[in-house]
């Protein structure tokens, strides 16, 4: 490839986030983050979960065109089960046919790659295979670390408090917990052998609820240096992964920049680039085309493929009396190969085969629900349920090779209808993680798709969806810019968030817990810090009252000093211990002495010592 | 009042909302909106219940120095059981000790007031009353027509779908109806004798859920004319009733404006005026001046009143081992007045007082949750629940003079606990509307809190809700402005709308099912112009495809036309109908033919003469 190409500029935010330090923890270095609150708290650090890799690490070294460290690579070797071997050529049809010179398009990465790597003739490298023979893999024990944040804290006064509609949470999360919940199927560990910069993520009911970001070129708009951008992005607010669905040219070498550089895993939808191969014409797909496009993305390292093949030719006709038909893009090019050719879904026919390749690499099923409704009217009806069990039944034919597996849901269904989606996936697919796209609760609210999908997603989660595919902003309406992906992450990790902390998950409540203290002792920047935007939450306070003085008030611009609850509140409190009294004394007292002028008179005049009443902002 | 007060500029946003038109339906002219449909669709204007008033209507003189025409003063008249009276003055307190020249305040309402009416002595005015005698009055009958928007049509091909949770939602809501709702005490009509001009509107489990919109000054920020520009804005995008929160100075007259210029009810927490003519102290707080302030509002047109009448003494000290203690303003300076006193409420002590006020003018009240959780630490705990028993039994007691009720309800509530909020409350105070703030179902996300509440909002609005109280981007930061309140109601327009979807509402769905048969048929100015939010959906199509031509055509900037997936999917249901087989026959026809090549090839050949794939943008 020619030198001149090489030149690209790729900006990406790097540095911690605001009021947060990165820890490394145990003997593989499990990447975490550490918020430090105000001294006057008296409150150590709070730990959390952090997605975001080296680019808020200030002690990592970050170079676009070397990508990140290969953190897993010692302990795939380690394994002594793979073999290197030479890669399949690029070809220009890769990049959307375009010539050797790649002239116009995105640059090939320019260090030079490592050679592909996968299991050794007739051998199994999956995470579940693994698991199922009961080795615990390095993988595992970091997951469990990642997974156990805060729960050594919780654990010393540990009351579980949810309702997890048959999960079966931990109170703590050993790597043998991880080991057995990957070996059932109930969690996926997606990690191409050719992925090791990834750092282990499980994705699971009995686990944190994930979220995914989408990032991509379109024919109509993107360009490499964005998409790059985007995805260090989506993981500083807390992507767990993120999927390229690049369509158009120079999907090759985009998807090649954004893995290298992603410490996250990367799922794809091979179809998207089979498409652009044969030129957009659906029917002139074939298994031949397809199953070269799925060694090509196995050889750079994708860690989960969605593949439509729950899209069967006799399902078809069932989506054609829809109010929106199908709205997958892969299952609508699926439906139209099927109808063209009048033949089974190439896909369905050549399950087995894919399968040998997945466990080749360790490359995770995302089984697409091509089938899914795209809008009320079409919830929960018989095309969307036939596809599910489909689904069930590949689940098992990948199960049966030890290949890891995870299910696409909707959609588009109303609150009432969204319980019966989980409860017919955990049935159909024997506990498999659930992955859905929201579910959007309405169709009325294009522009606010983020949060009509954001409370699909909180409930479905909270019913067990393992990770929620997050809508933005511009959903039905364009693509997403870094903006849009910011508040797509934030929304769908509050929504994540609140589906833990009506599971039950014994830790999720610390972060509450610590900012609503904050908030209630006026920590104002212990309350930016820990919530999942420090910077809009600082920026809005601003808005009003922009004084640094501000910041330490004991009031904010909602209430004013006069009307300020909170600081009522502590008044009320400081009075109760200087009463010395429990409650229930204090109300045995109140009533007791209900007609006793003096006694009332005597306690209203201590409440009345009690000190000043407003606490003048400093400016 | 002198002159030189009375001028100001106060502008707010008029004309209608992009692609509708307003309707007048009826012998009582009821205000509703038609959203006109692109004639290739060959479906109707479709009609939605209108909250904006006269603003849209390009017919509507406005001139908000003169205030809205008087809507039902006539209907009131017709009763023959109202008295003129003389009012009390307007005191300099009122407006936060000012001097009689009001000098830098806000100048008073320029257009000669009504004289205020109240009840004849001893009589009774309010809606409910009515109802309990049998009589069916023009607000009764203003509702069930706004009620009914687009039931006709629903009727047609009626099937029920929803989970109502016990509601009793009818197909068809009669005149009859909502006066049964009212006598049970299920539904309120908030109506102020005093505020004519409000179009009227009800709140109640068996009605669509409402939105409520808070705006008001505070001491730190804020003036009049922002204040009502909020408000005309806020009913554009779909608020049912506005509260004026407003603390500071200038309160009486700021009220006065937005009052005159509201066609939706307004509600006020009294105590807020009450505690700055103390000076803010709360302990210097009396009977006889919020009695007074109560009379003050009811003569404006208050048309419902936020009590916190079960601050009880013996509650408080419940409150002072939370994590976030008392986080209602009202009720933290009634917990402040109580103890500094050691004694009772006086808000409890006197209820039987307040409701004859309410009665004399048809104020209903807003039994206030002074007690409500700040955090998901303190969510259903004992002093939330004691508290709202005691809400129950003051329903009773208001109910027995006949006065109009609704509860107010939480706050910060995981959402495995949410439902048991509307459970006790439907139990402790007899099916009485509840209203409720949110809930936020996490605290962890400040800056994205009309998001976290939005989640807990449509579930409580799923399981029951009446209304819901908005919430901001700026909660917990910052006082919203014009942007952060049209965001804040949009969102709570959505979590409302996914509620009575999910309900089983007869008509919900209707512009659901418009909308998506515009986005799956390409009718992008349809799809925009149904959303609740045309203008956004708009802008945000136009970013990444702003030429007029992709308005029109049959793709969009997310996919491109090769993936479209709405796009292929038409040309399977065209095949489909081709075919004119039913679901049923095709697959038959599938699986007999599953060997059969010469058929299949048959069938494919059919589908590839169809015709044209992509339909070319015309740009």
């Amino acid at each position: 490839m020619a030198d001149i190409n090489s030149h690209i500029e790729i900006g990406v935010t790097t540095g911690p986030i605001r009021g947060s330090r990165k820890v490394h923890v145990g003997k593989l270095n499990v990447a975490m983050r550490e918020i430090d609150l105000e001294p006057s708290s008296g409150e150590p650090p709070l730990r959390v979960y952090d997605t975001s890799g080296p680019y808020t690490d200030p002690a990592a070294q970050i170079d676009i065109s070397a990508g990140l460290p290969a953190l897993r690579r010692e302990w795939q070797l380690a394994r002594g089960d793979v073999e290197e071997y030479d890669p399949r050529d690029v070809k220009p049809e890769d990049n959307g046919q375009l010539g050797p010179d790649r002239s116009g398009g995105v640059p090939a990465f320019p260090t030079a790659l490592r050679k592909p790597l996968r299991a050794k003739a007739g051998g199994n490298i999956s995470q579940m295979h693994y698991a199922k023979r009961g080795i615990v893999t390095p993988e595992m024990e970091y997951v469990a670390l990642r997974e156990n944040i805060g729960r050594e804290i919780a654990r010393e006064n540990l009351i579980r408090d949810g309702q997890d509609w048959g999960a079966a949470i931990p109170d703590h999360v050993t790597p043998e917990f991880v080991r057995d919940e990957v070996a059932r199927g109930r969690a996926i560990i997606p990690s191409n052998v050719n992925h090791p910069e990834c750092e282990p993520m499980a994705i699971g009911r009995n686990f944190l609820v994930k979220v995914n970001a989408n990032i991509g070129n379109s024919a109509v708009a993107s360009d490499v240096a964005s998409e790059v951008d985007k995805m260090v992005w989506s993981i500083r607010w807390g992507a767990d992964t993120v999927m390229d669905l690049s369509t158009g040219r120079n999907i090759h070498d985009t998807r090649e920049w954004i893995i290298r550089n992603s410490p996250v895993p990367i799922g794809t939808v091979p179809i998207y680039q089979a498409l652009e191969k044969v030129g957009g014409v659906a029917e002139d797909l074939t298994w031949e085309i397809f199953r070269d496009t799925l060694i090509e993305q196995a050889e750079q390292g994708v860690d989960y493929f969605t593949i439509h093949a729950g899209v069967r030719l006799a399902y078809v006709p069932l989506a054609a009396k829809r109010v929106t038909g199908i709205v997958s893009r892969g299952g609508s090019i699926m439906a139209k190969w099927c109808l063209s050719h009048h033949k089974e879904s190439f896909l369905y026919e050549h399950f087995d085969e894919i399968t040998e390749i997945c466990k080749a690499y360790d490359i995770a099923y995302s089984l697409g629900d091509g089938l899914r409704p795209g809008s009320i009217a079409d919830a929960n009806d018989e095309a969307q349920f036939a596809e599910l069990y489909t689904l069930g039944e590949l689940t098992k034919k990948a199960w049966a090779q030890d290949v890891q597996v995870m299910i696409e849901g909707p959609g588009h269904v109303p609150m009432h209808k969204i319980k019966e989606n989980m409860d017919k996936q955990l049935e159909a697919c024997g506990e498999a993680p659930f992955y859905t796209l929201g579910p959007l609760v309405t169709d009325i609210a294009p522009g606010y798709d983020h949060i009509t999908s954001g409370i699909g997603a909180a409930q479905i989660g909270w019913y067990g969806t393992a990770m929620l595919c997050y809508v933005t902003p511009k959903e039905h309406l364009g693509l997403p810019d870094r903006d849009d992906v910011k508040v797509g992450v934030v929304t769908y990790k509050l929504a994540a968030h609140a589906a833990d902390l009506a599971k039950g998950h014994p830790a999720a409540k610390l972060r509450d817990d610590a900012l609503s203290r904050a908030r209630f002792e006026f920590r104002w920047r212990d309350q930016f810090n820990l919530s999942l935007d420090p910077d809009t939450a600082e920026q809005y306070h601003d808005q009003t009252l922009p004084a640094e003085g501000a910041k330490t008030a004991h009031f904010c611009s909602m209430c004013g000093p006069k009307f300020c609850s909170m600081q009522i509140s502590q008044e009320v409190r400081e009075f109760a211990a200087k009463q010395n009294q429990g409650s229930d004394e204090f109300i045995a007292a109140t009533e007791t002495q209900k007609d006793a002028e003096q006694g009332m008179e005597e306690m209203a005049e201590k409440f009345r010592e009690g000190g000043d009443l407003y606490v003048p902002a400093k400016d």
